[in-house]
């Protein structure tokens, strides 16, 4: 494709996009088609002649679009958002354009050095503490996933506990780790994939908030100890998956600190509503962690994928996952004046991710992130005060950010059927979990362009789907 | 940003590129900055208020262009290309512009569904065994990395070996697997993160030729089941980073059966060149493998990141990465009848890279795509011929694709003075490797818009930077 064709047909998907923003909520947000619907409309082989751009673009609309789920749409209040922004989609079209595969520092000197750069502008921003930055003991570096961000945590827990013994002789079955009962699930996969087993995981019990009870983990830790397993690792959620609850990272950190364990915070959706001065209490104690992760990909208006991850002494991550054949040698990393990011990660090659996340902080500006975040925040606390007054329902537990987590008093075959029929009608799309037992549903404010109309039409729509049930 | 800036502002970023790709052979391939010179231009806090959409793309030519190492540019030769195309870049515009985040079949089902049908299109594109199709009792899946799709090999061979118990209880230091002494990093890196020790990783010898020798895996088997170990995996290269050496992967199959080791192929480079009849005798044997990855990434045209991991047999895989958290579960999972993708890799979230490839396939057609690898591996083969035909060269190993190995016979010296001459003159930008113990220099011939001149023109600057050298 000559770059003349390229800048014609280059227009005519930014036209299509253009287009698909200004439709988006005139389809179902949960996409209505049946398992292999889409592959039966795909012909079953690859043409062995080129086809006309036009046709393929085509496609997108014929055959891929009544197969999407629209995260991109205002009345998507499901999972934890993906929220995107122009700036971040146009970020990222100049880092497809430069293709640059950013391993090294040498390989694309602006590509790590702009990661950095920008990582470190997040530290202040977010009030995190200096110890993050790169110029201090530190660092940041972007990866794709907080599931990669946490596994990369591990391992550097892994080998900092086992003076790196670990990495070469393998494991062998006494390191221990701890999370929640509410942590992600990503942090028993991590266990997995690290050869230290998920029966070495302990999920602490949590307090009537869904929080990690501290005084748990420390019986934990301290029971494992006296049965002669080495305690190793603590995961901390600030926001869980589930309910959002922020886990005590301060008497957590005090007991990690007691037993030299490695302090894990994870913050993947939260994190972001610290560029707010009054929501920044998410952050105590994060001062004593030894990593920490959040997703601008979440809320942040920064497209998938971009997960920030942080370290406060970068030498236990680099020594953990560097590796170095003659084939990638070169100056620059023998001069140990730059950072070759590939040591920090599991993945060797890499894209140039941080431009989609610097076009966002540039094109809104801090100020102008605040004002999202705030007007999320302040959004779903409208709709729990409509959960409040409404004696059908009740708030399954506290809502202190962008996430609401409610259920109908009837018990859960109602609540799965009320969700199933919101879903099901494409005005909106939520998902739901367990809490105490119960079926309940979340309902998340996230997505870029969600305002106050569409979360009142989302309570509306919540209301009448109620009242149908009953006479049901 | 309103649907209406993002057309205009995208215009404008569209033809940005278009024009970076129209003038990309006037810059130097290899950056010329400094250490620490692109942050050195940047402010060091974020922006309070938000800035001009202008004011940042304008800042991507001043500030970052002069950081970029052009992997793009006709005249890169390094290490292997991550190159890309028109319709790759748009293909990951559209999956940028949706936004979705494929999870779950049911978080897009045409995210899901397009992946699948894709890499099924693949599989006879490339003459790969039926094994691997979805509609067997295998599949594939796209990853970032092969260094990722690597570690799921192992992670699987880790778990069928032992019966799913590492997952749970952890690593018992007894695994053992297996690769040549040319082998990718990755490897090892995998076996350091899935716990199983980097000691137990062995180096096969190789041959003359730089292939892995089978008779000598097989002693290590047999000492190794001796010695009270139990060996697991062997990883095959065909096509190896430091010189495209092949394995024999049909004997390594055979020690591999008789042991009941998991046998993964690695042709991440060179897998693309098997849409080739002529050059399919790569695949040879590679119907023995449990798992195959080959990159889209490298050498067919499709922008960085896109890797192809297929498995013989999915249940190993899904087992071996399953989770399922009651946030998770949905109608479509239960129903079984889908395909999860977050089973199938390290991450939970996933982006829709399917497009980009899809794009790539169709634009091009299948003879689209053997034209340019067909014209890739004739002027590296050209290439070849004038090296043999200047007494002052030898080859370093055979070169049957793309890459060529080759080295002044004056010595290490001369070579790495040669190497860095060329680099710093801008005209091109090649690689070294070590051979036999010697500084070898690498010239791959991959990138999307490399021509006859451009393969002259390196050749040219190669004599005379040569010649320079005699009277140095």
């Amino acid at each position: 494709m000559s770059p003349e064709e390229f800048r014609r047909q280059g227009h005519a998907v930014v036209d299509w996009i253009a287009d698909y923003h200004s439709r988006v909520e005139s389809f179902p947000v949960l996409s209505r088609v049946q398992p292999g619907e889409i592959r039966s409309q795909l012909p079953p082989g690859a043409p062995e002649q080129g086809e006309a751009f036009d046709q393929i673009l085509g496609d997108i609309e014929r055959v891929i679009l009544p197969g999407i789920t629209h995260w991109q749409s205002p009345n998507f209040y499901a999972y934890f958002p993906a929220n995107a922004s122009g700036p971040a989609i146009l970020g990222d079209l100049v880092s497809s354009g430069l293709g640059v595969q950013g391993m090294l520092w040498s390989t694309s000197p602006a590509c790590t050095e702009l990661e950095t750069h920008v990582l470190d502008w997040l530290v202040p921003m977010l009030g995190l503490p200096e110890k993050f930055l790169s110029t201090s003991s530190g660092g940041g570096v972007i990866q794709d996933t907080a599931s990669s961000a946490s596994l990369c945590a591990l391992l550097a827990a892994r080998e900092r506990t086992t003076q790196f013994v670990s990495n070469r002789k393998g494991c062998d079955g006494r390191l221990v780790a701890y999370c929640s009962t509410q942590t992600h699930s990503s942090i028993e996969k991590a266990m997995k994939i690290a050869g230290m087993g998920s029966d070495d995981l302990r999920h602490i019990e949590v307090d009537k908030n869904f929080a990690m009870r501290p005084e748990a983990l420390a019986r934990h830790v301290e029971r494992d100890i006296k049965a002669g397993l080495i305690p190793c690792f603590v995961c901390a959620t600030v926001g869980t998956t589930s309910s959002n609850a922020i886990d005590p990272v301060r008497e957590i950190a005090r007991i990690c600190r007691d037993h030299n364990l490695w302090l894990h915070v994870d913050s993947a959706m939260s994190g972001t509503a610290a560029l707010c001065p009054e929501f920044r209490f998410i952050n105590d104690g994060v001062e004593f962690a030894d990593s920490y992760t959040f997703n601008p990909h979440k809320w942040m208006f920064t497209n998938f994928d971009c997960n920030c991850f942080y370290v406060a002494d970068r030498k236990h991550l680099i020594q953990t996952l560097s590796i170095l054949p003659e084939y990638l040698r070169n100056q620059g990393t023998e001069s140990g004046a730059v950072i070759d990011y590939r040591d920090w990660h599991i993945q060797l090659g890499r894209r140039f991710r941080s431009l989609k996340l610097w076009f966002v902080i540039r094109y809104y500006g801090i100020e102008g992130l605040r004002h999202h975040i705030r007007e999320h925040v302040r959004l779903a606390q409208q709709f729990v005060a409509w959960v409040r007054d409404d004696s059908r329902f009740e708030l399954a537990a506290p809502a202190q950010l962008n996430l609401v987590c409610f259920r109908l008093r009837s018990g859960d075959h109602a609540n799965q059927l009320l969700m199933d029929r919101l879903n099901r009608s494409g005005d909106l799309y939520l998902t739901h979990t367990k809490l105490d037992g119960k079926f309940t549903l979340r309902l998340c404010v996230g997505q870029t362009n969600t305002q106050a109309r569409h979360v009142e039409r989302a309570w509306q729509r919540i209301q009448q789907e109620t009242g149908k049930l009953g006479n049901s």
